[in-house]
């Protein structure tokens, strides 16, 4: 069966494809109401843009530009469907591959419990190391595309340009092996890179990440010892602005069930519904449980300590909230979400807080007994939901597990049981971090206005950098592409005019900038 | 596609399978605790069996049990699945033509806006008069029968005896037409019947009965000079004990929705789940709804003025439920629900009026979102129950919808939308009406106990008879049988050894008997 699961990155994609900013706010009870303590915003255009001219190497990308996109295309080509376990080790081996042709002197596939990961180390000799995160899986594909074949990897024209229509264009094949073209560039008209290089790539980021600590274990004193980690993206828009997110919101995402047994309730099927006067019901239960969680309007988390952990905006994120508060454009947001206003009619900076800095509680699905057309009397055995809290750094998962627990036993809901699915903390990196400075800097020189958000609402294991690899940790540049997930799925390779998006040219000199960027940040 | 609903009826036949007394009880805050002002209990032996001996009409009906077993087969043999309108209106031509061969003066199709219903009148030139109530429709059939043909209707060999095994066989063709054979046996004796009889047949019985008031429409006035209605049933236990419920509660059934628009959330589709820091959320709406409806068990109504209406046990009713009580056995019940303890672990009476006298609300089924393997991370744009409120006498269907409305505008959820789609009263005869003392006393006189109930917990829209006609009713009769809208439906026709239900002889003896003692009860 197909696995159905959406990953933060498609919610980074669908985002970049709509705006740069995600507002939120608080306002009721229990929710901490932080007081700013600056109005000073941060303007990406203080940083300056990055000044180094690497002429050969774009001259070098320009007259292999064909040859950087049968790249793609071949990596495209390559089925690798985590969830049907199709192509996957076949598109390890192609990624291994690689990296020995462009000269990574040590290649390695990584055996886990699951799909295998790749490691490589190209040793530049150079001062400065930077991991770079590739994920080689892709999505399943549906049966709604409008070109016959997902994976024939083929150029189509788009009201934004000319784009390679694939599953996995965008998410995540093609920002990947741009990069890597961007390094056979610099390679070779240079010999070697300005900084070292580690890749690590993994086979089940669209299962969740569930291996990705193994892939990474046998290398952790030496991805420690690097300055940063860089997951290559598309995450720029039409109009040319780019997202810079400096981390993700952790997760707890569990079922919740009420099931019939000793406490009550009929225990292994449903019974009559006029027996509802005798017999206990489990989705009564259930929802009675869920709803002693928020307040009335779903939008305030009673779970008692819950907002406590959450520590305040620090003065750093006050001026990054600041800034995106500059150009924050709620109504064209809701619009894009189909939502005619945001909780309360909120909107601006209070909306940006709300959106970053308070855990949520979200039911994704819930269902008991008879679903179908019409009436059915039954009074169902079992009811279960699906729930996510969106973590923001302060509540770490085990925590807000604990928290939950603690208050269903003592609102008597022990018949209640929890069956954690997922659960990891936030990842956030600072915004004077080199690497991030780096970041900016280039997208300055190419007229991109960076976006900068601590972190995003949607969540992300990044804190396997963050926290594990204690590094600086980018996710993003130049470039556009959407569908993640989706049907048409793409990456725009040249713009049509008007579009200032970067195309496949530029993506890739981004690229070569930002390590050149890297290799001089802090040293200047 | 297959309507599946669980009729009243379909509960009746299951209940009599395994036990005769429903209990039921109350113990908290708002709903009623009704003093009892006797202990004085109900006892069907106090009323005389039936004396009357028509031995000529037994010998005719065992002389031509082939023949009268031929006509119940041949009803089986004629499908008519309502839900797919299978056979539908050669089924009613069957009916009008067997009353017609019997000699009913007036037969004719009644045309409504659904499937035909049927009418017939024997005139008697009696004295009294009996309505008797038909349904000629049965459920679909499943996969899963032990037996070839559902529309077979051929004897099988069962532990309990010889049974016709058949879709209807006791749900509902095989009593009726049993009872037609105990017609034709009086008139093949006697020329005659004791009584006049009305024939109402419909074939929506198993759609919720939508169009049963346009059956009865054309002939209120006559209908309404009967003495009372009977709706042949096998509600015998296989032990003899035979179930006489006096009623049935009300219901209202309704689908619940909170669904994103001009309030908040969501108004088109589904957004991530990460977007529940800004957007409101219809299925926490939804859970806030229903959970405001009741206290944190689950268990007591807090809809304002719901429990006021329904009316207190009158001393008659107290005197069938003290009679209940002494042969409640709630373990057994339990045991065949497959249900560890009633709510709050009552037993006994208070079982019993808690199941009978205070309203339920009871979630038959709930949904919205993602309900499949794994994790999803959605905010669902819409999310949905059905509900249902089993209303005793007092507590009238329009008041229920408008209470609930009041309630939710009145907390907050006017988002919230109440979709009806079933509501009638709750029907009651009372135990000294001419009708029901006729059938005790035959009862009496097969030896099967009967279990008096002033009416059942379930559901079915029998008002059409106290209520619109205005006439004690009673459904129910000798016979045994089981497996209503499952598979491997049957009725008993021969018993075995040791089992004290009724065969098919006695069944229409007992029919006969009846039929002679209304038409002397109250004249003797």
């Amino acid at each position: 069966m197909m696995r159905i699961r959406s990953t933060a990155l498609a919610l980074l994609l669908a985002l970049a494809a709509t705006t740069t900013a995600l507002p939120g706010a608080y306002a009721q009870a229990p929710r901490p109401d932080w007081k700013f303590s600056t109005d000073q915003a941060f303007d990406p255009a203080s940083i300056p843009a990055y000044q180094g001219r690497h002429d050969a190497v774009y001259a070098r990308i320009d007259a292999d530009l064909d040859a950087h996109l049968a790249h793609l295309q071949r990596w495209l080509r390559q089925r690798s469907v985590s969830a049907q376990d199709d192509g996957i080790r076949e598109m390890a081996e192609l990624v291994a591959g690689d990296l020995r042709d462009l000269g990574f002197q040590e290649v390695a596939l990584v055996e886990t419990p699951g799909h295998p990961g790749v490691f490589g180390h190209y040793d530049a000799g150079a001062e400065r190391t930077l991991v770079v995160y590739m994920m080689y899986d892709v999505q399943p594909v549906e049966e709604n595309w409008r070109i016959e074949d997902p994976f024939a990897g083929e150029l189509v024209e788009h009201e934004l340009g000319t784009v390679l229509m694939a599953r996995g264009a965008t998410n995540q094949k093609g920002p990947e092996r741009a990069f890597l073209n961007a390094v056979d560039a610099i390679i070779q008209e240079h010999g070697s890179l300005p900084v070292n290089l580690y890749v690590i790539a993994e086979g089940e980021e669209e299962l969740g990440s569930p291996n990705f600590g193994a892939v990474i274990e046998p290398y952790l004193d030496r991805l420690r010892a690097a300055d940063g980690a860089f997951f290559p993206m598309n995450l720029q828009r039409p109009d040319g602005d780019v997202s810079l997110n400096l981390g993700v919101k952790g997760i707890i995402y569990f079922e919740l069930e009420s099931k019939g047994g000793e406490w009550g309730g009929p225990a292994k099927a449903e019974v009559h519904g006029s027996l509802k006067a005798l017999v206990d019901s489990p989705p009564l239960r259930l929802v009675q449980a869920i709803a002693s969680m928020t307040t009335p309007d779903g939008n305030t988390i009673l779970v008692p300590g819950y907002y406590d952990a959450v520590r305040a905006p620090s003065e750093e994120e006050q001026r990054l909230i600041n800034g995106l508060a500059l150009h924050a454009d709620d109504a064209a947001m809701q619009e894009a979400f189909g939502v005619s206003q945001w909780i309360g009619g909120m909107h601006g900076r209070e909306a940006i807080i709300r959106n970053l800095f308070v855990p949520t509680l979200n039911i994704n699905g819930i269902w008991s007994g008879y679903t179908g057309e019409g009436m059915k009397t039954i009074l169902p055995h079992v009811a279960t939901a699906k729930i996510d809290s969106r973590l923001p750094p302060g509540l770490e998962p085990e925590a807000a597990h604990r928290m939950i627990r603690t208050h269903l036993d003592a609102q008597g809901f022990e018949d209640v049981q929890i069956r954690p699915m997922s659960g990891y903390p936030a990842a956030a990196t600072s915004v004077d971090a080199p690497l991030v400075q780096a970041a900016i800097g280039v997208f300055n020189k190419y007229g991109a206005m960076p976006r900068v958000s601590p972190w995003l609402a949607g969540s992300a294991p990044f804190y396997q950098f963050t926290r594990t690899l204690e590094l600086p940790f980018v996710f993003g540049g130049l470039g556009h592409g959407s569908g993640a997930h989706g049907p048409d799925e793409y990456m725009l390779i040249t713009p049509a005019s008007g579009v200032r998006a970067a195309g496949l040219a530029d993506i890739e000199k981004s690229y070569v900038d930002l390590l050149y960027a890297l290799s001089r940040s802090g040293s200047d």
